[in-house]
């Protein structure tokens, strides 16, 4: 879910230059706006790693706003004080009025976190302590307190780095140094994760998270700007008030990456290589299908993929080395009367493998997110809610011991067109090529930023995609069965 | 929550022979028209107590309607077998089609209740458990599976009764018995607390539980066929197949039954008795509020009533034996400018008392659900989602080792109007009596309904309603004041 916010993203040497004179008047004259209206407040929630930058954001927005109306509510961890009131007693006090702009540091995410990180709080007491911050949130948005809860973001090692400054910093001159989420080497290892079932959870329709690549100070800031600025823009607007989406967790629109771009598709194979790799994949692959450990093991493969990025092939060389008694392969086109009769992911439910068996889908319910959103067969709500369903759909398969693997096969524009040309002018693979194809490559643009979307949205830490550069053939095709091995494996040794 | 479904409801005994026609007819229109519209399908899910009527509800079902659009899908607690699948996924597999009506006996509420009534969940897992609910619920309404979840309910003393007949017949047939509910002891004491928990965390907006009262069997069955009758309708309709309300667990509106109409107000002190038992009570509850176990203990007392009813006068008996220097009183009118600028439960978060105070609340949070209400001062849908946040604030007190006692003070409508008589002709009393007073008066049948309403959905487990016959003074100032003895004692006892 944070895979894209790890991305690069980084600013030119003069954009800040250029941009931040403009984002200034817009965010002056939009604050005023929201004083004079007093339609709502804004309530910013900052949260985030140590070192990633939420202090340098909150003294932005006192640099860039009127601090007449801004207010700061930072929080320690609860004091012995705090704790003979209600958990959340501290931030209702300290609640904005219409008009005004409050800023939480420290928010109510923080205990929660910090307590499940710890292993305090098992995972049903952290689910629904996340529920309650849920019904909170909703409540105070339908009552006027807008809210925009923004996630600067950085990789483990910066910030390692950056912590180390911090901390050199504050022994100079004696700050305090937050450090919500470094303390004590379990929390290290635990925070990052739970902070992603965390996004997960509370990016609702009503309040969705903000996930913030934070690695170039100039990128953060002045995207974090045209953040606040959008939401203030949003919300003066009266359209309701209204978030726009019912999005899980997003990263800013403002100049993002998309995880395709980061393919190198100049992986290949020799075709010696790949023969051997091959029979070494297919034989192994064999033979852990029949392991002990998996009889009572369903086993659910997804290939999504561009068109004609080889998928069909793949799922031969899968299906090759398996029991043909235990495989299906459901090719899943458009729905039958039977399954546009039921909700969605009827089609898939039923389609589920029993225990010991395995089930490869040669498209999935990702088509809600991809080509039904793009072709405009579902509602944009349908398609937002999407998301969040299919990631508790996937959970509960995960927690009820289904072994899960996902991929995408991505491949350029260049070579699709390549492919689409060959399939054409050979006369045993016309069939594979419609005009639904042509129409497709039209939209490549539509389709990749949905593509994008559906990359950060749904990969969950327990349902992560496998992306498969699959440009090369031979190289995707490896690649997707080794995956698979290293996944019964991994199974194997866990039982 | 269950307190107005176990007031007598009962039928005339020519009421159902004249309605039952009716309504047969409407419910095979209407099921043809959803087969002919296939707009949406309709799934009835049916729980409670065992004799409370599931089956023969059922059989009425198949009685009234076209039994070709019809299906059971009944689910006994998963055999071995099925658990090798997710939980949802028998509930998925037998989804209806559009056009078509579902009833669900031992639907997905089942495990859930009987595992945390059996104490094999702790609190968190079944809040979990019921979250997931939420969200399996909601998916299937916004794609057009619409909820209709009924209780019937009855007395534990009925249920027992009936269960010995179930018993009896079951042997005598050899048929099987449904015993989801009262199977073991410690299940039988814990499902009714359990259930009311589910019912009322599980009363979404999308789909809220239907409590009916089901000691009457002609009255069970007609209410019943005219909520089916209506949803189908509502759905029909078409206005986006959207529930009315974003109400909690209500009980139907046919020839319901208000809480307040249970109350003998003919009930009275005499003069000698009362001084006694006021004395008593002042001396008692003096001592009580200097326990050395209440010195960490917030305590909160809530008074609303009919206008008139003698709040004041009971919290002038009140704090006459309090350290004054450990209480406040809050009288609540219209808020401040300041206080219209927040969510409105803000005024009474920061009127909470520290440990060791008590607040005195005269008139409350209710309002939004009452003068809000009745004199449109909030839009429907505020009021509506007010009894689940109110519902979620309070548990927030209890469970953070606040006392909370809730009175209603209840006068008819007779005495009402001699006391405002009296006051507008007493010189002194003159001060207390307003245009307001009056004009509320002229709405006394929508107060009525809406006090109703407020004593269903807010009475929970953590925080029920101590209704006072209020007509005798003398009787309500004591009732309340014993009746706060009891919860302070009940609090040093536990401690």
């Amino acid at each position: 879910m944070f895979a894209s916010a790890l991305q690069p993203h980084e600013l030119e040497d003069t954009t800040r230059a250029e941009e931040e004179p403009k984002l200034r008047t817009g965010l002056i004259e939009a604050q005023l706006e929201l004083r004079n209206s007093a339609c709502c407040s804004l309530l910013v929630v900052l949260a985030g790693p140590d070192g990633a930058g939420k202090g340098p954001l909150l003294f932005r927005l006192y640099e860039w706003l009127d601090s007449r109306t801004l207010r700061t509510n930072a929080y320690h961890l609860p004091t012995k004080a705090d704790k003979r009131r209600p958990p959340f007693w501290r931030y209702w006090r300290d609640l904005p009025a219409r008009g005004e702009i409050g800023v939480v540091v420290g928010s109510w995410y923080n205990e929660v976190l910090l307590r499940a990180a710890d292993g305090l709080d098992d995972r049903d007491t952290f689910h629904r302590n996340l529920h309650r911050i849920n019904a909170f949130e909703a409540m105070l948005v339908a009552e006027g307190v807008k809210l925009l809860k923004v996630m600067p973001f950085i990789a483990e090692d910066l910030e390692q780095k950056r912590r180390k400054v911090l901390e050199r910093k504050a022994r100079q001159f004696e700050r305090h140094v937050l450090d919500d989420w470094g303390k004590g080497s379990l929390r290290r290892q635990q925070i990052r994760p739970v902070a992603e079932e965390a996004v997960r959870l509370t990016s609702t329709d009503a309040a969705p998270w903000l996930v913030l690549p934070a690695a170039d100070p100039d990128y953060r800031d002045i995207a974090f700007g045209h953040i606040v600025l959008e939401t203030l823009q949003r919300n003066l607007a009266g359209d309701g008030g209204e978030q726009p989406t019912a999005a899980p967790a997003i990263i800013p629109s403002y100049a993002r990456k998309n995880r395709l771009d980061d393919l190198d598709l100049g992986l290949k194979l020799k075709k010696r290589d790949y023969f051997d790799r091959l029979d070494t994949a297919q034989g192994k692959l064999f033979r852990l299908s029949a392991h002990k450990a998996l009889r009572q093991v369903p086993v659910v493969i997804v290939f999504e993929g561009h068109d004609a990025a080889g998928k069909g092939g793949s799922i031969r060389r899968m299906v090759y080395a398996l029991d043909p008694r235990r495989f299906t392969v459901h090719s899943i086109g458009a729905p039958s009367d039977d399954e546009k009769s039921r909700p969605y992911l009827w089609r898939f439910w039923r389609r589920l493998p029993a225990p010991g068996r395995i089930a490869i889908f040669d498209r999935s319910w990702y088509g809600r997110v991809l080509v039904e959103r793009v072709e405009g067969f579902c509602t944009e709500a349908e398609w937002l809610r999407a998301y969040g369903e299919i990631n508790a759909f996937e959970e509960q398969l995960v927690e009820n011991n289904h072994v899960l693997v996902k991929f995408w096969l991505a491949i350029s524009r260049g070579e699709q067109l390549e492919r689409f040309e060959e399939r054409q002018n050979t006369s045993f693979k016309q069939y594979k090529i419609t005009d639904d194809d042509w129409r497709n490559r039209a939209k490549w643009d539509e389709y990749h930023q949905a593509i994008g979307d559906m990359l950060d949205r749904t990969s969950t830490s327990y349902a992560r995609w496998t992306l498969i550069e699959a440009e090369d053939k031979r190289y995707g095709r490896v690649k997707v069965l080794e995956t698979l091995i290293a996944a019964l494996e991994a199974r194997i040794d866990a039982s």
